[in-house]
């Protein structure tokens, strides 16, 4: 690592030698934002930290805030390695690790598929309470009665905020812990990692709130445009179904939310800490592991959120097929506000960006785009 | 029900305190064709007929008219019903009821993936005749012995002019009796509905007849330009590959076809018999059976049609994909002329529109789309 | 055939009465184009050539050049022939013939599935040579032990370089010969067709080498933003994996290529014998067996190329959805200089076009739309 920047436009931080066109599309992105998105970026190429660069207000690059599904990454390479371990297989029936799955017809999904979004269970008819969201423990045992939303199986779609109840029930069964806890134990603490599966109260003070969207007039058209009942799959999903709809900033903002740590949404963590999590993504698992898990599972029309270039591995997205410039074995998560983590082991690369202005419209923000494009064209001219 | 209407558009009937929203778009709608679409919208909120409208040339709310594929959402009513009684199984296999349907490789298709428009015998090689295309019992051999036009139950197309002949010939085989006579039987005469599976003569009188599509040039154009094979999928599936093409304003204003009422294409009704039905679904089917029905089981790529946004239940088009507004296990069916129909038990709204002028470019007409957010917006501010 | 034709714009060739519209369109076409693609285009009508013009520089009716993936459809007939000998079983695992494929959870995958683009197999980790390209005794093995690039049957892919490999490994363990001896012996001698797998070096001087695409500046710009990883799905199925990018001008332009005949790839050929051997598919294979691959078997969004529309039967591209003209079953393959051919049996034609010249954007160029619309046309008049 060398040259501590700091630029007109806010951006702080450092890149090693050959990734300068990459604090360029940062600052350039940061400095041409109309609102301050609060952005981190970190990259390591090679297992080196090559990119480490932040810029917004009161965000620095040790501060902390709410990743949202990015979460899941964290939570799903626990999965990963008790599949390695022989624990859990993944074409076992869900229901054989927890009997109750199998009501109303869910008795012949298998954990892979579970894994892929392919259980049809998104949700519930009568909605969950923002209590329900933050804790696993409720979320599960109403999600085991439901009727699925599709024919399980069949097709797949986004289970925005409770994939992580499901395949943690599986984990818990099996082992008689919670995602969290190994989560902690095998890989946060051995890594020194800044990424928090139930957050500690000691760490509270480098916790930035998310912001709210501030969408403008013609954004905000075309989210009114785009609107949805609250009780079809896209609602259901997201929370809308209930007494009323989850409001995701004011979620992740609560303390006892964060403290949690539920795995589909409620981690909390840095652009470093994201990304130096999917650098040792490799270390940790077997090429096998590796494997399996980032193959792609689903594709085509995702059923919740009508993407088209939605791709499941297990439990991670498939990035491939989204960024050009990744490996084809590319694995990650985006975040409702706009963050991206991701490993990319074929060009040798992990990333990360993070924001605390939730970015329009929502999931893994456009600047991404750039950002990977920038990263990618360095590590390989390396 | 209240305010009697009578615009200077020519719309008629009455809508319930609350919906005079709906009035006013359909109002709209009518007075703004240049051709007079003849036209009907009926709307439930909770079991109350809230919206009752008419408007065009020799339309009045008692009037008739072909509703086309629309017909089967009444035949699968029946089907669901004898699911429910377990006269009929999903998983079985079609050849375990129909022996004959096992030939040319077909003998492992469930009813299941038949229901969901998975079977492939969208048609037959040398094609139908009007005559066939009327009488469930011609058409039903000729399919069995077909070889699928795909490969079954590895995708899935619109069985557009045949899904009521293979899955009548089910019934027919496991019950005896016809989708007609059981629907007769079971949901028209017991709701006093104005949807008939087998047209009365007696009540001929009141049937007005289809009247065909004007397109635009600029519209004519576009239907010229995208013109297909008559030996193509969509070809075959919709009746081009006979001796001659099927003309469907003929077919339906022929007094024989009404009299059959082949279960896929050939009932006669209005939109207050459609929405009648739609209003009383859940009256009839219990919960586990309605979500069976109603679940997500094909989506993607018609291959049929080549639509993207095509979603299939079982036998019922899945509409809560289509239309944002609906509730996620909304079910109905779209009919040639333009006609829509509905349950969306979520919101608590059955809602259906018919049009004696075929609109452009066939199936769902596009102004269902603001009808349906019209009568939805009133519903839910109720 | 009649009428012998020289126009200004070095089209050449005979056209059968009736067919004068087909010569229009390909003169138009080979006129207005920038750069000379070097074309041949033949069509048969119920066994008769009816089309047979050529045109641009050095380039005659006899000449012969590199076909690419047209290539494929040629191997595929060797294996549906297999089939309907009984010598090959589709619903049979493709380890059952070639133990060693089982590796990396390939075991369960199926015939059918591999020929319907569903292995995962697109290439290797570490990429292949240009030697090992060539020689598909070279490619299989390595195949074989491969981790797939998504779960095996899950979804499809284009197997753009190795599907011949893969199936031409199974023919080879089943019968102990390779797919281009068999096409040798039961297809090209027989009906003396202009098409090799494994070009003889006496016919070298016929023999006109691909020549580069000359793309516009705004083709570039698109070539350039649309560049994938070499490492992305697209990199590997199309050698950008390697040490050095597979260069496919170069590859077929090698005497050793050619003398080889890879059976994705590399055979030589020219239009007549390309429809010549579509127009006797039907002739060689029973009805039973042509529909069996020419059903659809994989379509949606092709996890490699990316596209929508591309549909797969059993090896041969179906191509009944992508043209419209063409009757439901119509099957062919395309290749990468911009050739198409195919048989479209229900309109009783036979169709091929080739060119020496890389058209943009790569695969079937898009002139043949027109020059099939044109065909089709005057087949359906007669």
């Amino acid at each position: 690592m060398s040259q501590t920047i700091t630029t007109a436009t806010t951006v702080h931080g450092t890149v090693a030698p050959g990734f300068e066109g990459v604090r360029e599309e940062f600052a350039a992105f940061v400095g041409g934002e109309v609102h301050d998105p609060g952005a981190q970026l970190a990259a390591y190429h090679r297992g080196e930290l090559v990119v480490d660069l932040w810029g917004g207000d009161s965000v620095t690059g040790d501060s902390l805030t709410g990743v949202y599904s990015a979460t899941k990454g964290a939570a799903h390479l626990v999965v990963a390695l008790l599949v390695q371990d022989g624990v859990l297989e993944l074409d076992k029936e869900v229901a054989f690790y927890w009997p109750e799955f199998a009501a109303e017809g869910k008795g012949a999904l298998t954990l892979r598929e579970l894994l892929a979004h392919r259980s049809g269970v998104v949700g519930v008819d009568s909605g969950f309470s923002p209590e329900e969201y933050a804790d696993e423990a409720l979320l599960a045992p109403r999600l085991a009665a439901q009727r699925p939303f599709w024919q399980p199986g069949s097709g797949f779609g986004y289970h925005a905020l409770v994939i992580g109840a499901l395949t943690g029930e599986v984990v818990r069964r099996a082992t008689g812990r919670t995602i969290q806890e190994i989560f902690e134990e095998r890989v946060r603490v051995p890594y020194s990692l800044d990424l928090y599966l139930g957050f500690p109260e000691e760490l509270e003070p480098r916790y930035r709130p998310v912001l709210p969207m501030l969408p403008t007039p013609a954004q905000q058209a075309e989210l009114d445009a785009n609107a949805s009942s609250p009780h079809s799959l896209l609602g259901i999903a997201f929370g809308a179904n209930g007494k009323e709809p989850l409001d995701v900033v004011d979620f992740i903002n609560t303390r006892a939310v964060r403290a949690k740590g539920q795995t589909s949404s409620s981690g909390v963590g840095n652009a470093r800490g994201l990304a130096g999590m999917y650098a040792v993504v490799n270390t940790l698992l077997e090429p096998g592991t590796y494997s399996e898990f980032s193959r792609i599972h689903s594709s085509g029309r995702d059923l919740v959120t009508g993407e088209l270039d939605q791709t499941f591995g297990l439990g991670f997205q498939a990035l491939g097929q989204k960024y050009r410039p990744l490996g084809a074995d590319a694995i990650g998560h985006s975040g409702a506000a706009g963050a991206l983590a991701l490993a990319d082991p074929r060009n040798g690369v992990a990333y990360a960006y993070t924001r605390r202005r939730m970015a329009f419209p929502g999931g893994a923000a456009p600047e991404n785009e750039r950002l990977i494009a920038a990263v990618l064209r360095a590590a390989t001219a390396r």
